[in-house]
């Protein structure tokens, strides 16, 4: 089987520098989505009809499985599949999708596809409430499909019917080649319609066969940024019913962003508000609380991500707690049980088991042993300016509230530093080392007086 | 009157180790609500039938007032009545209610005892526009309750009947006992249904009362967690209905989350995604805005708190500022006109009227005076690896920035700390009292360079 | 034109002490919104009508091109327009509007203005799917208006008319003063309404025009919370739709809020549940993230916003980076490519391009040069208890971790100030200032051991 997608619109109507067929659901181009399902149907071949500065398509989703072809001028959706046939082999069946159609669904594409068999024209059809604007099926009186009717061409009787074309279809390769050649642009846009093919097959006595789609919003298209959001919260639906047939608790399914891959254990609660990117696995019991960002994660069984976490490109151990407001950055690495505090910063860190940095801590390029415990303020002086350095913190380490770690700088196994330490030079273990100077007290000293202005 | 919870069911669909009937509604077990609306009834004995690995519902919620009874093997709802009737007294009238259909009112509920007075058995129904898969209640000319018919066995005349059962009902305990010990098995599912009772009850010439809810949502079961996350949304829509009754300016009524008690003075303003947990009073004029957690808080008239804020077990003053991002743990009690600005963080500590502690500091174990300016990345050191210490801080105290003040320790009335200072021994009243070394300028130091790799 | 607003409701439904028309939509009192329309209209006197206790709306809402008319006691709609009759000029069209129906459009305004030319009276009227309790628009053989029955007195025959009368109407002020002081209360409710004067204008064969709004929203009245509540959703709505109409990318439409003005460029992004406030620029490509507070900005193209920002009274230059967790405050103008990151607070200050402040800082009344790095945990003590004073840094300084800076100091282009420095004088340029003391260790020192209890 071989995939033709059409991808050469411009999409003005998204008044947008981006094509249209890049402009994002979830995250991902919605080509990309249409990519995706051609994939899962291991298609033999997946070509592209880009347009007019679809470059930047190609340029951003090219890869090794597809063929590019160009379109321009564009005259219609006959015309975009013609400049495809080069790519296509004859004796093969290929399926036509449509870059700005996102939703469509492998199980439907697999139905349409079984309905086409090896040697039939299938149509991917929808029944709608008001079908008004679309073509319209008509069937001959065996229910066979005899041809498709646009709006301005039906007659009252016509337009009553309520089942349309989606565009969708699958057609052996030789017979598209073929048809294709044969349609007109006699129309009121000069354009060739893909369309019209079928009143050719059925000319030619080819079969064609129908097939609704799982859902409606399959086969939804995205014209401007008003379908495009639709799209966005259809989409996200979807996912959250699929997540909560996972057995994941959602307190509300309708405020849940899931941009990516969300892989979940037993039980886990998602509480309002939060959004995934990237790849995020949660272990069994994990608890994620309203408003958190999490983008690829990897999270133990039993661990809390409390309100305003912001965790990138991090792994937890299990039973961590992490937050209100972490925020872990890329090269993060949790061991079991460690805390994670409000306003805390950790970047390309190891921290390891049973470690705890509570409250307003900067810890960047360190590695931090077991039951060490980060006091408040603490800052690891990573950067010089131009280089980036280590902190060692070996276990059983007491860092005192407000401590700068001048790195490169270690800290020895059970060392204690004093608060508002300076760290220059390595601290030896099992010692207390600081900084500090005596307290004085000016006893007659009098605070500022209002400056006149 | 007497009440009877089944809460045996395992609810497999929802995916949990939890047991169905802990799963929450509003952070609280759905058995819960339903226990709560049989103690509103002023039930003289409440008796929850639980079923195989049950055990955990019971030491969960087990209380003075509730009988246990343990239904195993679970034969079908009428089974599982059977086993709550050793705890049940004759003469008296018992209510059957579900653990798994959380949302039962109690307004409901008082109607329906009251229809069945003290010896009639009363049915809640309720009329649905598709009521496939549901009993339907099927009356006599005189248009009493004659039976119930399950859809299966039902005509196609009386498939068109949309009244349908809840199986919500009252009953003599009397005759419940009896019509129990007469209703079979004989069944698709070879179980004892409860509902079977309706036929026996006409039979015996007991009239059978009706009533339908206040609302549908009252009837709802959940067997999955989209049920449970649709629960959860009409429950809160409800919570959230009930506050703008009460005055409150909800920017987004879809847009709160109550779990717990939330309890309004007049002119209060809460803007969208806020989240209340616990028991949370908020005085005349309080504003919190988008996006803050509040949790068992007593908050004065006229405070604001600001966005991102995370308030836990705290007790603020009237006219106090607070966040955004400002976080108070357990323990904190603000006086009057008390900010707290953001990234600062507050725990067990006394912050007394017209304090400030603006910006990035943490205050743990602290007892802060009158007029205290707490300066920026102050923090209290009050743990010193085993043990926390108080920090006393008196009236009218300036400590500047980057302050640690390493408890136990004082700082006297109307003292000044330098910025740096490490405080770590009592500061006396009125003196400005700094840890501070000499400023050096090092002249030809040279940045660092790039390091090789 | 001249433009009459009633405005003297009490709505005690609304439970506030707060009066009816002052209660806000999107921030914004619901009169001002009406005044704000009235103004777009080029009204060339606008009086509104206000009532008991209204004297707060006078204050709050007072401006130059507004008359006041005090109604006291309140005695229906005809009486309170009546009271606008000494600021009425004869020979003119006026145009009457309700302080409580807030969405209402200048459009819909401009047709009904139209459609009363210069002598007929044009009312504004809806269909409506259950017109019950409205009164009901009755039309002549040829389609005329010919009166408004209200609910009470129609017939069953006259009930089933769906157009409603919205109150809102055009006429000509010569002929309105005539009618109203000709209309009486002889009614249930002893009041003088506003809609008798249509069969007034019919009789004297004044011809009624009408007109539909563009949206049914426009004509919603507010009385209670709830129904401020969904005025406020179908208002963010059509915001949200304009806004992606102008080519806006909203990842979900139901989590906007916008109280005030937001302008866009192209290709803008804005993520869920952001909040804007008064008056807020986005240049092209700018990009919101998640959970944002941003008020009263003007933000530069390319900038990234991430998420839990919160940005107010700032303007930002191109491809600046902020957040997450950044607060800026009034006073605030970042130059390009300036960095902001976590936990980050600037009040104030200028910072200039390439410039970067990314962990945990204060930055406040500072001037701030190009490539300058403010490291982890910086403060500018810019408070001296009465006075805030100005801290200079000039271009390609690097200042250390948790550094303070005491104010007023200046730090010389090129200066270095190490980790932990309390710089109170004037750091030299190109050298290297710390205040350092020599990092000591105590080899016989042994953590504390628990209290006794």
């Amino acid at each position: 089987m071989q995939v033709v997608v059409l991808a050469a619109g411009q999409g003005k109507r998204m008044r947008s520098v981006l094509p249209k067929v890049l402009q994002p659901i979830a995250g991902k181009p919605m080509l990309a989505h249409v990519l995706d399902a051609a994939r899962a149907l291991d298609a033999r071949r997946i070509c592209v009809v880009y347009g007019h500065g679809g470059e930047v398509v190609r340029e951003r989703l090219d890869a090794a499985d597809l063929a590019w072809a160009r379109q321009e001028p564009q005259l219609g959706t006959g015309h975009a599949v013609q400049q495809s046939l080069p790519h296509l082999s004859d004796g093969e069946m290929a399926l036509v999708l449509y870059g700005d159609v996102p939703l469509i669904g492998v199980p439907t594409l697999r139905r349409l596809v079984d309905a086409a068999g090896g040697a039939r024209l299938a149509l991917l059809t929808v029944s709608m409430n008001d079908p008004t604007g679309y073509g319209r099926i008509l069937r001959d009186a065996a229910g066979k499909v005899s041809r498709i009717v646009e709006e301005k061409d039906a007659s009252a009787e016509e337009r009553k019917v309520c089942e349309v074309n989606t565009g969708i279809l699958v057609a052996p390769v030789t017979q598209l080649r073929d048809w294709l050649g044969r349609i007109g642009n006699d129309n009121a846009q000069g354009e060739y319609y893909l369309t019209d093919i079928i009143g050719l097959a059925v000319a030619d006595g080819i079969e064609v066969a129908s097939v609704q789609p799982d859902s409606f919003a399959e086969t939804l298209g995205v014209n401007n940024k008003a379908q495009l959001a639709e799209l966005e919260r259809l989409h996200q639906g979807n996912i959250a019913r699929r997540l909560m047939e996972e057995g994941v608790t959602l307190i509300d399914p309708a405020r849940i962003d899931v941009r990516g891959s969300l892989t979940v254990g037993r039980d886990v609660e998602i509480d309002v508000n939060c959004v995934f990117e990237g790849t995020v696995e949660l272990g069994d019991s994990v608890r994620i609380a309203a408003n958190c960002v999490i983008r690829n994660a990897r999270i133990g069984a039993g661990t809390r991500i409390e309100p305003f976490s912001h965790v990138d490109s991090t792994s937890m151990g299990e039973v961590c707690v992490v937050g209100p407001y972490a925020r872990t950055r890329p090269g993060t690495v949790l061991g079991k049980d460690v805390h994670l505090g409000n306003f805390v910063e950790v970047k390309n860190s190891i921290i390891a088991d049973h470690s705890k940095a509570n409250h307003l801590a900067y810890v960047g390029d360190a590695d931090i042993g077991r039951k060490v415990n980060i006091g408040a303020g603490t800052i690891t002086c990573n950067y010089d300016s131009v280089n980036k350095h280590r902190t060692i913190i070996e276990d059983d380490v007491f860092i005192g509230s407000d401590t700068q770690l001048v790195a490169p700088v270690r800290v020895g196994r059970g060392a204690t530093l004093g608060a508002g330490t300076t760290l220059t030079r390595d601290a030896p273990p099992d010692q207390l080392t600081v900084t500090r100077v005596k307290q004085i007290s000016v006893t007659h000293w009098k605070r500022p007086v209002k400056l006149p202005r």
